[in-house]
């Protein structure tokens, strides 16, 4: 019987924990400006996210289930936040008699208002921030990398 | 006196939403992947994050504002994280008799060894899910994006 020692550690170099660290900052300062900014509309990023997903959808609702893929939240996390929405009358709860598989998320006419009033200031905020601050060939590889980063497998 | 329209929303175009959102369900996911690997150290990547500030910080200690600037938290999101961290015997919060000017975080040997267990398997993490995922090109013009968004002006 022979042992192995366990791998070395693989470190990253010292451009990559350049990179690393500058996204690791950088989009949590991004996070930051962009809830502080919707803050005004009493809204944070993943709540306007939500209201996104659901404007964009057909009738305007999703089952819950396909909500939580679509925005990246795990379902306790969207529950709650969905609940906090539906008592502000943003979002309808509602289980279809037919269909009874899952509950759906509905968007309110007064959901929709909201999203359309906070949407310019919003993208404004955006543009500031992150589209006009770099350049059109970074940008496109910044979407190159998180597609990456989706599609990882994490076998 | 004349009146003026608001000026219209000057909404993405469609290059720059793929990007956008690319970079915010990647950046979701790779969060919730990130977390669920230090899970195993009973860490989360904001305490990671203050782990290794300190580590690299002379005498392994920081003023609490210098560390809240560093891992780009709030005082209060900071404080209530320190306290955890305290309570698990990984720092410990003093105020030095001769400078008053606040309150130090202080790594202790026990954060030291645990910082060192959970690092190589979490660096292992980030090249998985993010490093080895993407070209150099990709990567560099990525430290680069969110240079640009910490410089933004907020004027």
């Amino acid at each position: 019987m022979t042992t192995t020692a366990p791998p070395a550690a693989r470190w990253l170099t010292d451009d990559q924990q350049r990179a690393w660290r500058a996204y690791l900052l950088g989009s949590a300062v991004l996070s930051e400006r962009l809830d502080a900014q919707l803050r005004d509309h009493g809204l944070d990023l993943a709540e306007y996210e939500i209201l996104v997903t659901l404007s964009e959808s057909a009738d305007r609702q999703l089952r819950m289930a396909e909500l939580a893929d679509a925005v990246h939240q795990s379902r306790s996390r969207l529950t709650h936040t969905v609940t906090r929405m539906e008592k502000r009358g943003l979002i309808e709860r509602s289980t279809c008699p037919v269909d009874r598989r899952g509950v759906w998320a509905n968007l309110t006419d007064a959901g929709y208002r909201l999203l359309e009033d906070a949407a310019p200031s919003h993208v404004e905020c955006v543009r500031r921030n992150f589209v006009d601050a770099v350049d059109d060939a970074d940008l496109e590889a910044v979407g190159r990398v998180f597609r990456a980063v989706v599609a990882t497998s994490q076998d």
